[in-house]
């Protein structure tokens, strides 16, 4: 497991990105050149804390070191948290049965100084019994296809979501979704339609119809990244 | 209140500090030119977000309005939170009768890459019931001449800290001091202290002597400013 803020996950030259800079670490402790699989890509932004990754290695540390080793080499904005050895077909993206990510708002009269990079701000009251009937709605297998960015090609938009919540702390809500897994923006765009909800925009019953009608217009607008928190993977 | 980060507060030519960022968007509201009496510096880098700051202003905007209209010409890094009228002689530093500090220690094994800059990061295992006896020894009036930043002159470094507390959250440890007044870095001294305690270095017991040897040089090291808070102010 591991943590990391700010930078996407997937190789892009010339920018940084996690993965190249954890695979750069790994062949600094082991000198070997290894391919880093994740759970999935983030947007450029979200904060992957419970991201997990699997590589393949013949290094003789025992394992134990492994993060301290990796970590070591790494700026501080990526950390990695665990490291366990799994049996060889392991695949950190192939066999991920379920992720949950927690989106934060910030709904306070003046917003926050210190976290004002980590959480959404939004100083309008936002109605927080009408949200949390509103996503509801987004349990069970939908084709999300109005909830993903446009013009991202991916073969099915159908998932599944297995377990959603929305918790409040002081001045905080946090929404959070548990599926099998998620489109490209999709959480951001279900939050934003959530806030829609809060707002009174929209009626907590009219969700359905609107998955349904897999139109992107009639979702709610894609929230800003910096707000969003890949919180677990399971396998 | 208000809520800020990073900065110092003092006035300081050519570089950037709260009350000066402040009195200008005060000056941008109201036209007028005014001196933003603060409860207290705070060094560079700690986050006052409960920092509590008086002016006199003649304008007839209403009192609620101030939070909104001041924050809208302020970076997003100072946040006037609350303010509210007070009688004329009221003065934020005279009138301050307690201050609380929160000092934030992740005791994690590999820190956090999200909070990096908001708490202090040690991996090494610390005793906290052992820091817990030892915070207790700092209660009640001391001359804290051994916990302030060496060469600082004040006129008294006799304190009165009437409250001590160390909680711990998951992996955090939090130091919490509430007192009439703090010297120049005392509680990054503090901190530093009863993180050696922690580590074994320095027992619970030692405590009260090591602040009646007036000795600088007996107390833990300065911890830095990033992760302390100064989180209420009370009249």
């Amino acid at each position: 497991m591991m943590e990391k803020t700010s930078i996407g996950w997937q190789k892009q030259p010339s920018k940084l990105n996690i993965q190249g800079e954890i695979e750069r670490a790994i062949k600094d402790i082991t000198g070997e050149e290894v391919e880093l699989i994740a759970s999935g890509r983030t947007d450029a932004g979200v904060h992957a804390i419970g991201q997990v990754a699997n590589f393949k290695t013949s290094s003789k540390l025992p394992i134990e070191k492994f993060p301290i080793a990796i970590n070591s080499k790494l700026k501080k904005s990526i950390r990695i948290q665990n490291a366990e050895e799994v049996e060889e077909r392991f695949h950190s993206r192939y066999n991920c049965k379920e992720k949950t990510y927690r989106y934060i708002i910030n709904n306070s009269m003046q917003g926050s100084a210190i976290y004002r990079n980590l959480e959404y701000f939004i100083p309008i009251k936002l109605d927080v019994e009408a949200m949390k009937q509103a996503i509801k709605h987004f349990e069970g297998e939908h084709d999300f296809k109005g909830f993903k960015a446009s013009g991202t090609s991916s073969k099915s938009s159908v998932r599944k979501i297995y377990k959603t919540q929305i918790k409040q702390e002081n001045q905080r809500i946090l929404i959070e979704l548990t599926g099998n897994g998620f489109l490209y923006n999709m959480v951001r765009i279900i939050a934003g339609t959530l806030v829609d909800v809060g707002l009174g925009k929209i009626k907590p019953e009219e969700i359905e119809d609107i998955i349904n009608s897999k139109d992107r217009a009639r979702a709610g607008k894609t929230l800003p990244p910096y707000a969003l928190y890949l919180v677990e993977v399971k396998y």
